[in-house]
């Protein structure tokens, strides 16, 4: 085949965990990440144009698979209260974010190996 | 942290080709596979329950951003016509295949190291 012209795909991954059903993948990742700049899930849900009542589906459905909690909140009374990473999430968050720039690494090298 | 109860999660990966936008995933590459099998565009949308003008539409895109077609058609009189993958499409199609396996290897042996 010629070489002239071919084409050199850059590419994009979405990397989701499955247990019972998905439950962890990059929407959650950032809406962990944006809790952990905020303090706030409500702010977080906000950054990422995600409804509240989403965030909260999402990060109820990744602890019930889970089995540990990824935030622990403190309620603040009128107007609501603030969140932090617990440490078995912020250990969670991690791992996932090590193994999703891992794979972004070999798919790159298999891209440019293959294409 | 404890071994018990500990998750070992599954994964789902998506991989998408990028060149001016997104071109070629898991979508488009099924269509592929299945008008390899039926001859047809329009049975392989029915197949993958995808109407016959999003096919259209994807493999016209692809087909632009790769700067080849990746099917050959030959009209076939009322009813529509045959189509075939055309070699520089069944190269191509082949390469994502491959790569989409290897990043699954890639994607199991990083679950199993961090999870």
């Amino acid at each position: 085949m010629e070489e002239k012209g071919r084409l050199k795909p850059g590419f994009k991954i979405r990397l989701t965990l499955t247990a019972n059903e998905k439950f962890f993948g990059p929407g959650i990742a950032m809406l962990l990440h944006l809790v952990d700049e905020y303090g706030s899930i409500r702010s977080a849900a906000m950054a990422m144009d995600m409804s509240y009542s989403k965030a909260w589906k999402i990060l109820r459905r990744a602890d019930k698979e889970l089995g540990f909690p990824l935030l622990e909140s403190r309620n603040g009374g009128n107007g609501g209260g603030k969140s932090a990473l617990t440490a078995e999430g912020r250990a969670f968050l991690e791992k996932f974010d090590t193994v999703e720039k891992k794979l972004y690494e070999a798919a790159q090298g298999l891209i440019d190996e293959y294409f």
